[in-house]
């Protein structure tokens, strides 16, 4: 049973400024799934040297090893040498890849070229995983007690291997596993430092459990772990305790997931839809609520609604209001939802005015003011915020603070 | 002088699926512009043990070392820890940053708590830096010929210290250093190997200059580094060839930016304005727009039209052209970005209709089937393409892909 791995990625590209690394958080998000802890994520350049001390010293710590990148028809493309230098295997080129390879070119009506069938150049004795979604191939070498996985660098190659491939692999390896016993909490609105300064005044957690905390813009994740042989119950019991403590008004989900998920599959269930009118977000909620499958069964649609103008004009807000009160207020705010609510005709609306920054702020109206509405059946409810931080930190927060807060009116009226 | 550096992140979020580590981006886009690259990130959990080895390990290999995370008042924060048994040195409360917690405190109507004051504790002898985003300041240790930089996890504080305090003292230690020489291309609606192809039948690149890409969905970035004294005046020589081989009509600028910046400069400096009205990508255009400061002086706003009747409503697609074309369709997406052109009164307007999948494919009209049109002051160009891949990538191939068509048309038509 494999318990522990490490990734190392590969590519200049991630490490000056021009792209991020998801691998990690991509592999370490899927791997937990099967109950193994990704324990370090190593990024290097295309380094053959670099890339070969990295390997080297990862399989002293770990059994599982996966690379990605450096797989591609270029010549700064150099894993595959760097595995077969530590492993001492020659490089072969695979006949099925180089088929699936010449398919794929016809197909796109382009030639195959020398440099583009480096692609289906293999290991010796690896196995092969063909790429659903790319033309390198995903190869899996056992050696010497260790399994050395290359993965191609492209995000959605390397995602469609290790779903197609690597994970029902991983399964089978490890079947019989216990299932990992932490205990998770979903929070939003409430800040790291307050969590923990309640939970040390409740003298929370209890002997036996382990707390862990992830934040990010708006959210707490709070984990409970299992020291020993605590038991299921206990780690219940706790989970309740963390909930009366932190509150449970800031609490949305009992299990690793998003206010996104939560709204998507709850408005589903019930058959009602929703719309949004973003100023200061620009369309950040739209794109966060489309971007998962099957978002048309709820979402109608949305206005970005940049300049005031396009306030008055689509969302029937009155000038008189914009004029007296500034587009950034709790009536212009009110306007928009409901206007979007009448206009695109759904059942729940979200609308958001704000200043981002950095500019355009005032002692009135500092930036990270922003103020956000929810339009229900039964009527609107606003809300009046100063976010912290720069503008992406104040976009993300709103959009976090107003999924909330639909989530809160969705439940509470449920 | 310092040429080199890593970075060691830590922080078990990072590796379990609930973050991106985000830090070596920005750290190396950083670097990059005061001449220092990034060699490597290592991404480990909060575990002392650990990350101590990490840095003393970084340490025999470059003499600028960034250690990110766990600063924080919770007890998995344990960097400081690990800094100080590497370097021998004890942990200290700093007055000054003790001071600034209570002021923040107070400002924020919150009790100060032992858990919290831990955020003001130094390592003996560092250079402090205020965090303008947050409350755990950054750290610089010079031990041993070496430089430690500690700074916080959370990436807005990450930022405000990197670019307020550590970036000058860079730019300081390393004054006088030579710019760095490299060329750059960036290309959008060409694939990586069609340009490997290309280069290969001309023989490029010539003696003396090395060819470095990096692909992300929709676009390559070239980049043309010398080999020793190649001189500034082969460098753009190799640069213009590059650009004729590659088709100038997919090179969209010889330096590193994005369409979106190069888009804004342009309208702004014009002074004419910008719409959108999207159905696949859901807003994912607008957001991408408004995502920098000063977007309002030429974009609008734009309209999220996700159900067809919203088509029809806002943006005036006639129920004909929906019942007989369907709604992704090229009449379609004319009438969406006419609609939006006219009714927000912009002088160009783009509009996209598609099937991002995974499901809503057909024989005729498979997954990844798009159609963006541009509407111009002069009339409307639409385009078709299938896009490979996911749902992410099909719309974000449709936002690349419709922001070049539309630089091409500004371009053109200057």
């Amino acid at each position: 049973m494999i318990q522990q791995a490490e990734l190392i990625s590969t590519g200049a590209e991630l490490l000056s400024g021009r792209s991020v690394n998801t691998h990690a958080r991509l592999l370490g998000e899927r791997l937990d799934q099967v109950g193994i802890s990704l324990l370090r994520d190593t990024t290097v350049p295309d380094d053959q040297a670099v890339i070969e001390s990295c390997i080297s010293a990862a399989a002293t710590r770990v059994k599982l090893i996966f690379i990605s990148g450096g797989l591609g028809p270029t010549n700064d493309d150099v894993t595959r040498d760097a595995v077969a230098a530590v492993t001492g295997r020659p490089i072969v080129m695979h006949q099925p890849a180089l088929a699936e390879l010449h398919e794929r070119m016809k197909r796109a009506g382009r030639s195959i070229t020398p440099a583009r069938e480096r692609q289906a150049l293999v290991i010796d004795g690896a196995s092969i995983w063909l790429n659903p979604a790319g033309a390198a191939p995903g190869e899996c070498i056992e050696h010497d007690d260790a399994y050395f996985i290359l993965l191609p660098g492209p995000p959605n190659e390397f995602e469609a291997i290790l779903d197609t491939h690597v994970l029902p692999w991983l399964q089978q390896l490890n079947s019989g596993a216990p299932a990992l016993r932490k205990r998770v909490l979903m929070t939003c609105g409430t800040a790291e430092g307050d969590i923990v300064d309640r939970f040390e005044k409740s003298n929370f957690p209890p002997a036996g459990i382990e707390t862990a905390y992830c934040a990010s813009a708006g959210r707490v994740e709070i984990r409970l772990h299992p020291i020993g042989g605590t038991s299921d119950d206990a780690l219940d019991a706790a989970q309740e305790e963390a909930v009366r403590i932190v509150g449970p008004e800031f609490v949305y989900a009992r299990e690793r997931t998003s206010l996104a998920e939560l709204l998507a599959r709850e408005l589903t269930a019930r058959g009602q839809t929703l719309a949004t009118a973003e100023s200061c977000t620009g369309g950040l909620i739209a794109e966060r609520l489309t971007d998962r499958p099957g978002s048309s069964a709820y979402f109608r649609g949305g206005i970005v609604a940049y300049a005031d103008e396009i306030k008055q004009r689509l969302l029937g807000v009155s000038p008189e209001t914009l004029a007296t009160e500034g587009a950034v207020s709790e009536q212009v705010a009110r306007e928009m939802a409901s206007g979007v609510q009448a206009r695109l005709g759904v059942d729940y609306a979200i609308a958001v005015t704000g200043i981002a920054g950095p500019s355009g702020g005032s002692a009135e109206k500092p930036v990270g003011l922003v103020f956000s509405a929810i339009a229900q059946p039964t009527g609107v409810d606003c809300y009046r915020d100063v976010f912290p931080g720069n503008r992406r930190t104040i976009r993300e927060l709103t959009y976090q603070y107003t999924l909330m807060r639909l989530w809160q009116c969705l439940r509470d009226k449920a």
